[in-house]
């Protein structure tokens, strides 16, 4: 290892993870543990105790935190000056107090772009289990029903994600086209999909020849930013992957699911206060659409069997697995130790969170 | 419409339908129904009766039946010399007498083809729902139990099926390497699939110029021909794609599964009799293998809430539905009537059943 005054021996950077990441994570940090790291860990199956994390934050150079550590002044004040990173095991960052880190020069570590893949599968799952009725006709066979239908033409029926050949053209809709929505997209292209439209934050420029160029790469007739009116009433498959909070909130309410086509269907895999749940409870009911899938929902996670929405057989709910895979969480994991290893040696981190806007 | 001596006024051909296959299919019968056509249509929400078909038989052209319609000596007897078609609205054509069609120069419809990219479409909604346990999840919500689940770093996590920066080689696997398994492999591509293996009928010649073309166009590493042990120890995820009958009974029994990956998917969507239930409900049980998406169960429809398979809850089970979608069935219904009405006017069928084999 290359020599470096901040990992001499003299100096032992005092480490509190709110969490055991598991035997390929921790390694990362059990390797260096003996010369130059103190770990402090919580170590049971629980979410930690914000108590502990004041009691041992004193002193640490580095915090490795979930989603679910708030984390806010009364702790960096706990801290003290050594504390250099908060380093979160999360793309979402709802639980950090952004400003105060900026006016205290601590470097904020998240975990973007690795989930993409992850929670794109299971975008394209979702989308496929809405269409085709899975969670209806699922339950027919585990309440052991299978036997009390006869084959016929329609039964069962759903809407083909494919293109066929009475049935030509596929119009993908995303609000918000980032890397999730682009690594969706590419996954349609089998499929047969043939457009792509999106809405984007008001604020952000037009990329006319990114689109173009997109198309052409994709095989796509066009990708074009419009409206959500349009997305709405153009789309077979609306997929929801904006950020959440209060500019994103209710986007896809009564009025856009009025306009959307009866044979489509929605998927939100992004946060759950983009979409109205009552109003989609009611577009199910009365088929304005044809399906939903959803991987979060608003007030998640107190979401009860007699919400509006659960009590919907053409609505697939999953608990927000979305980047649930050991892959990705093994990468995010190692991802946030890196962040914050690289802080604490005064390295390049590979992901950390740009706080100029708050300072 | 040009003149055709079997098309005059003069002569009429019955056609006995075994079910109303929709207004969309429907209506190519109608249409020519004043002049040409004379419909007997089994008009009833249940599946035809047996003796209505007898009885209605007498004097027909065609027979147009569907995969719940077993055909036999005595109904080909009942139609009489007129007969010229059976027209079957299945891919599968087990419920027809194939001997006695060839002896007697009565021409088989079928529709092969057409549902190739909705059972694709299930083929991969499936892949994804057994590696990333959506049966599981999806049922703690629909019971009101997400409140109970607090958020972990592991919660919840399941295999995913694309590749990742720290997951680079995904291996594909066909038992039957077909339309449907090729459409499948398509839509695996953007998932990061690196490589396919499949096994073939052992009486077909190796196509190993076809295979390096196929892993060409698609970016593969390779395309190859195994063994079926082979098959079971490199996929990542098995697909079943071969068809039924006795020479593929039990392909996938225990000794296969043994020899899976713990990380890797079963995913049947043919045939219910190439997967031995009792083997891969121990895999599952004893996680030999991850999980299993199953469209097709062996002695379906009869599996009850106590049927082995049912009780695991990481193998997702859909009641046949591979075919299910209104684009697919309508264009099944339709390829029928224009199997049934070419044989009747003398024109080339858009999809005859080669009897060559039979005669």
């Amino acid at each position: 290892m290359a020599s470096n005054n901040s990992e001499s021996k003299d100096v032992r950077h005092k480490i509190v993870l709110t969490r055991d990441l598991g035997p390929d994570v921790m390694g990362l940090l059990r390797d260096r543990e003996e010369n130059y790291l103190e770990l402090v860990l919580w170590d049971k199956e629980e979410p930690c105790n914000r108590d502990w994390i004041l009691k041992n934050a004193p002193g640490a150079s580095a915090l490795i935190v979930l989603i679910t550590d708030k984390i806010d002044t009364e702790i960096l004040d706990a801290a003290g000056p050594k504390l250099l990173v908060v380093s979160t095991m999360s793309v979402g960052y709802e639980h950090l107090p952004m400003k105060e880190l900026a006016k205290r020069g601590i470097k904020v570590g998240y975990t973007p772009d690795v989930l993409t893949d992850a929670v794109a599968d299971i975008t394209i799952m979702l989308a496929l289990m809405a269409g085709r009725n899975a969670r209806e006709t699922m339950n027919i066979v585990n309440e052991g029903k299978w036997p009390e239908y006869n084959w016929a033409p329609f039964l069962f029926c759903g809407r083909q994600l494919s293109t066929s050949a009475s049935s030509r053209k596929r119009t993908a809709g995303f609000i918000g086209f980032g890397r999730i929505a682009q690594a969706t997209l590419s996954r349609l292209i089998p499929f047969g999909f043939t457009d792509c439209i999106y809405t984007s934050s008001p604020s952000s420029k037009p990329t006319p020849t990114r689109d173009a160029q997109l198309a052409q790469t994709l095989g796509l007739r066009s990708v074009r930013r419009v409206n959500l009116g349009t997305l709405a009433e153009e789309s077979d498959a609306v997929f929801v992957l904006a950020p959440g909070g209060e500019a994103t909130l209710n986007l896809v309410d009564e009025q856009f699911l009025r306009k959307m086509k009866k044979t489509a269907v929605l998927v939100n895999t992004s946060r759950g206060t983009l979409v109205d749940s009552d109003a989609l409870a009611k577009a199910l009911r009365e088929q304005w659409i044809w399906g939903a899938g959803l991987d979060v929902v608003k007030g998640e996670p107190g979401i009860s069997a007699d919400h509006p929405l659960v009590k919907e057989q053409r609505c697939a709910i999953l608990p927000h697995i979305g980047s649930a895979t050991y892959e990705t969480r093994v990468e995010m994991g190692t991802l946030a130790v890196q962040n914050a290893l690289a802080a604490i040696f005064e390295k390049p981190m590979p992901a950390a969170f740009d706080l100029t806007g708050y300072q």
